[in-house]
């Protein structure tokens, strides 16, 4: 028998795989950082002594889910503004980011992310913000997976000091510092085309290039930034980036809400990934993506919450089963985005777009334990008929039991066991104290 | 000091009344079934003697949610059949139906339904469904509030067995047997325009006015509803009923999705109430309804899940916060139902078009205390900048703590006290492997 950590037994496992193998009696078996073997219940227990086995009876096991676009510190803002205009809504927020962004305030409000995204399944985000450094070390800390990198935005004054000439040399110490990192994945985070020039633009994709990593920026979110764009550079803002060179399969982009048949047929052709955040889009009345367009285009399409500021809560439960309904509803269809398809867009097919479908996004030995334990006890998921309809249409943030990261348990039982829950929410509350002034 | 049964006290008193009153360190007396007083704790606890104080110290405690369309018993199909064209989906329901609607079925669907919607907040539903005599009885022995009444379709093999001609008796004995009953509000329930003649019609408007009751049917919820009676009448289902002389103050319309500008024109002028069911609408692949428009007329737009075997779960935070997002994005429109209108669109103004405004959906002497308290405690609401803002955007069901209604108390601290939940869950579990076959 192989000595192992952990064993998760007598689990619905769900593994994601190419074959959307599910199994009824199935265990998971996990070394260290990475997944080792899934299988029947009763192969694992003949083949692997385990140091510590977690019976998931009745229980749903499945990879973590990876929120792909939030700026995790701003759920600090949660709730600080709305039911505004969008230029007000704006206007408050960007007040209260040049008042209290600075180290501390990041390490609290992504702890606050992290911590509320763990209790909701969510294994792994993708976090655009500034000081990533400090965000990066809070992640460590607390065990949580995180895609960050270099945020530029060309602001004289920008919350976190540097000046736009600086960026590059810092941004490329930073994504050396996260060479060989096991939980924080490089990124390059340019804000927008409409806040960084087309010079600061090519630097930033040549430091993507130069790492091999994901350029990440925001899309064709509102109809006034599309006015913005097109009056400056004559064209969309997907337009702009591709004439300067920069839609490839490492390019995501957030939002893409105002976006042509052109543009879709391009995307497709380059390769380029978008990040689907309904529940802030609906919110800020940014408007309807052309999701079923652009999957029909075959346009990897992953899921997001945005930041707190606009989702108010960073569930992704949620945005999933939106991402399945609105769709449905504007276009009178009701099988476009079933409930397998909307949780592989939240697991497999992020994981794959993300450029980590080798490492992450599915159930399967080799990759890294990203795994979440589901309850189906709550009277909201009696009877079950199905397992996948029941976690696209039914399941919420409170029915995850236990979640872990690279081989670490981050929640047992629903307990956090990486960080101290009520000092937290204490440190959070004193700082809010602060931030609420800003409204008056 | 007055002698009372209960006396809740410190908590963020959110009456829904007129004057929006918000109570910082805020009391509810209740003695019977009726609230006494609301008030400063300092106050109320110098004026009551209560045998039971209730503390809600950083909690919420505001009206009731009011679930105004659902249909209970299908939380049995919950999950059975998704991912389908509408006709499949209504095939395979209608097959269960057929085959496993009798009373037992529906005392126990009844029973999961009312015991989900109350650990979601929900106190009082509008339940159309066969058998509602079963369904009254299974809500009086939980405590639950239920509006229901004689149910009304013309087909001969109806699952509860009655034919079309005995439906008007029958139904006007159900709604004798009604009278003066504490917790079940007696309405007539017509299923739609095509399903029910002209005739049948007529009798149970003339049975909603003898009773001077509300007269609740769908209408315009599919395009396929709309081509049937269209093509039956030569007018759309409101137009139809219009000619009946069956649209008043009384009648209650589910969905209306897809209607024109001279119907929400003519709604507004006789007094119509509708009810939005966003979540059901948009799963099925229905459409997006005309709310903003509805509202800008002055139309009551209520709230609802709909049945589970659309909407899933009876969740109806999810639904409060759908209403606000859905319209938001597909007007491009951020300052659309905000949160204190989305919030009193599921207490105060549900209970008015249901023509029991003096009597429940806001706290104030004299009105039944039907109650909920709401726990600020979990990461998602942390930090707290205005309580509507959450009570909208990121309260889920999971922290609704304690429910009362009409004055008992149906769950303390997560736990219901009106049922044995799992003996709910094995009684459903066990119907459940039988209905399962159903999709062989």
């Amino acid at each position: 028998m192989a000595g192992i950590d952990i064993l998760i037994v007598h689990g619905t496992v769900i593994t994601m795989d190419e074959k959307q193998m599910v199994l009824a009696d199935g265990a998971v078996a996990i070394n260290g950082s990475e997944i080792v073997a899934v299988g029947p219940t009763e192969e694992l227990i003949a083949q692997y002594q385990a140091a510590e086995v977690i019976d998931a009876s009745n229980q749903i096991v499945m990879p973590g889910l990876i929120n792909a676009h939030t700026h995790n510190a701003m759920s600090l803002f949660r709730g600080l503004v709305d039911d505004e205009a969008l230029e007000t809504w704006l206007d408050i927020l960007w007040k209260a980011e040049n008042q209290f962004v600075n180290p501390e305030m990041v390490r609290i409000g992504s702890q606050l992310a992290y911590a509320e995204m763990i209790r909701g399944g969510i294994t792994m985000s993708v976090d655009m913000y500034w000081h990533p450094d400090i965000a990066a070390a809070a992640a460590r800390e607390m065990g949580f997976r995180l895609m960050n990198g270099p945020i530029f935005i060309d602001f004289e004054n920008a919350p976190d000091g540097l000046a736009p000439q600086d960026r590059i040399p810092w941004g490329r110490e930073y994504l050396l510092s996260l060479i060989d990192d096991p939980l924080i994945e490089p990124s390059v985070m340019p804000h927008g085309t409409y806040t960084v020039s087309p010079i600061s633009l090519e630097g930033m994709y040549a430091l993507a290039d130069e790492f091999d990593v994901m350029f990440i920026t925001h899309a064709s979110e509102t109809k006034a930034e599309l006015a913005t764009v097109t009056e400056q550079y004559g064209c969309t803002p997907p337009m702009h980036l591709d004439q300067l060179g920069m839609l490839s399969e490492r390019t995501l982009l957030a939002h893409c809400i105002h976006i042509s048949d052109d543009e879709i047929e391009l995307f497709a052709k380059r390769g380029v990934s978008v990040v689907h955040c309904p529940i802030s889009n609906l919110k800020i009345g940014a408007g309807v993506a052309r999701i079923i367009d652009m999957r029909q285009a075959g346009i990897p399409v992953l899921l997001g919450t945005d930041g707190a500021a606009s989702s108010n809560d960073l569930d992704l439960w949620k945005v999933i089963r939106m991402a399945s309904l609105l769709h449905r509803g504007v276009n009178l269809q009701p099988t476009f985005n079933t409930a397998p398809e909307v949780i592989a867009m939240a697991t497999s097919q992020a994981a794959q777009a993300l450029g980590m479908g080798s490492r992450i996004g599915s159930l399967e030995p080799g990759k890294h334990a990203d795994i979440i334990i589901i309850g189906l006890e709550h009277l909201h998921l009696v009877p079950l008929y199905d397992h996948l309809s029941h976690l696209a249409y039914s399941v919420g943030r409170e029915d995850v039991n236990s979640v872990m990261i690279h081989g670490q348990m981050v929640m047992h039982e629903r307990q956090l066991l990486t960080i101290d829950e009520d000092e937290l929410k204490a440190e959070v509350r004193e700082l809010a104290e602060n931030i609420a002034l800003v409204r008056d």
